[in-house]
């Protein structure tokens, strides 16, 4: 099953590059441009627009809909929450990046709110996050490294459980998860941590794959493994190792140019 | 007289490096960082102000104003018709982007509101967006070759004797008419189209222009070329040809390196 | 005194990179995306967060607060005064840019209710804006030439000892004062002026210094100090005088490379 998923990996890019899906973002203005770009590079077409007075007919033209709540305001939502049905009753997979639950109230309550109205394709997080949303006590900060997996996996095996979802947990060693199948990707670079954004353009990523095939499972895979891929290639590109500009421009020549093979080759992805 | 506007181009950057036109945008918050930078680097100051309580003022300082639909909410729309109306008493030109009419009934409504109760002096927009305008049946996806204008002249010529206003129409090939005359640019590169915020800083592009003169339809022809010139130039500087990170980076070196008689002689410009 | 700030500045560095502050955000939607980024690559970490219902809160989280009234709104005004309170309460210092005060009356209004509702530890803004909260006429546009301090060093020592803390003026010389003791920053580059963003980018700086030490007056040179060598490290990377995409890119490499000894040494502060 999970050997298929690293083989289908360059097939799905193809796919992405032939169809162009429509990426569909209610996002934050702190990335929401990093987010278009990476749509753009892998070879899809990200359209953003929050308004509730369009966003459900917005969303009825898109191929997959990204929820990510940055910067949620209470009338965004509302708009998210009229998406996220019209999505659902059109078969549109929605793919929700639940940003920074768990450090305030609100936050949290909002992307609950979510989850209950909105069947959920694949929910992306950080360790933190999938560990609030499970119910299991906030981490200090910066607790993610492959040693310590902090209860991530369980976390994200009974989330995508109880909410019948994928959920992909990322982090120095990313976790994919149906709830049945378990997927670990190596892939990866320090220095993604250290430019915003990478964690927001990941779950966009996902999604473009998620407007081309049902196998939410195997399309959560390969976002994380393109964005992870990607880092590596833009790592070697640079002069200096802090480089975070070069870095970060690297990164989008990197998915832009990511062929279908090489993905499929350079993905570590184990079970 | 459009030799004349050939000619004039380098006359027009020169001025915008002399006078430094404050080019007032209400846009989205996708690319909003890219048109400041845009303007900035052709020699222009931008300022981006929104809130209803401070349009008109900001606007009545600004040498011009663009109005740029991409995320537009209610209040946006309140603060747009604010802000033209401000700009047509003073006379300051106005230049509108309507983003992804045509998409959805709101989106369609608040072009045509603006159209309506704001005297435009530049409208710019890609193929399907003008041909919405126009009241022709939509487009499929992704067809604006040159080969196919797909209505586009018509409908151009028609919007622009309508509003009273030079309408440029950029793809492919570009057009920019004022209803009797009709230029064509054929400036560009296909990775134009791979970044996001490449056709609303054209049409800031178009504004700054638009702050040093009267003459709205050499001044949209400029801010075209300039882009397209741009595009061309940062192409030549890839190591790698879908170095899209890279791409977006000499975009803004070949604006802010352009000289005048290099974009006078290097514009593609024809009857 | 001023002898030991300099020589403080490797030391800040260092406990930046140590501590890794959290410095919150409530910024405008034009450069947030590179305040974001600037805090990472000194070693800080940002959260963006301005929804009144969860400000307070997320202020409680973090170690210093950003107030940027750069596309203030009316509900972003409530809530940096909520914010600012929590801030207050907490002895979470404060960081306010005045952007743009003075080009209109809301804008004006609103700075000054901020000023008057919330204890702030650095203001940070250009001359034309330090005037005019000091209630001096405004400047023609353009006028911050070393040669021409247009009163900015009086207007910033009467609003450091009116608003009791430390007032940082940014320009061709930067002025730091807290109203008995001033000392002036000679780093920077004219290309610093020709890209958006590095007014908001330095006060986010000065945040996140601020969130590792409770002298604001050193933290606040250390900001611009660390802004201004930069610059200047980056402009000493381009391969034509007028690359201004390389010299934004280079901008964030130069900050991310930035070694303690390297700012104390290279900056230039003198009484």
């Amino acid at each position: 099953m999970i050997g298929n998923c690293k083989k289908k990996l360059g097939e799905l890019l193809k796919e992405v590059k032939r169809k162009k899906p429509l990426v569909h973002h209610l996002t934050n203005y702190v990335t929401v441009n990093d987010c278009a770009n990476v749509v753009l590079a892998l070879g899809g077409s990200p359209v953003m627009a929050d308004d509730r007075m369009e966003v459900a007919e917005m969303t009825a033209l898109a191929s997959s809909l990204v929820l990510n709540i940055g910067t949620l305001r209470s009338e965004g939502l509302t708009a998210m929450l009229l998406a996220g049905g019209k999505a659902n009753k059109l078969g549109i997979p929605v793919i929700l990046d639940p940003v920074g639950v768990g450090s305030t109230t609100s936050r949290t309550k909002a992307a609950k709110e979510i989850l209950r109205q909105v069947k959920i394709s694949v929910l992306r997080g950080n360790l933190a996050e999938i560990r609030v949303l499970a119910g299991l006590p906030p981490l200090t900060r910066g607790v993610d490294s492959p040693e310590d997996l902090g209860g991530g996996q369980e976390a994200a095996v009974g989330l995508a459980r109880h909410y019948g979802c994928t959920v992909a947990v990322t982090g120095k060693l990313d976790i994919i998860t149906d709830g049945s199948r378990t997927l670990y990707c190596e892939n990866g670079h320090a220095l993604l941590a250290k430019v915003t954004g990478t964690g927001c353009m990941t779950t966009s990523l996902v999604a473009a794959y998620c407007g081309v095939s049902d196998d939410c499972f195997c399309c959560a895979a390969a976002g994380v493994a393109t964005m992870g891929l990607s880092g590596e290639k833009a790592s070697r590109r640079l002069n200096s190792p802090l480089d975070l500009g070069t870095f970060r421009m690297e990164l989008f020549n990197a998915v832009a140019g990511m062929k279908p093979e090489e993905l499929a080759e350079g993905a570590r992805i184990y079970e």
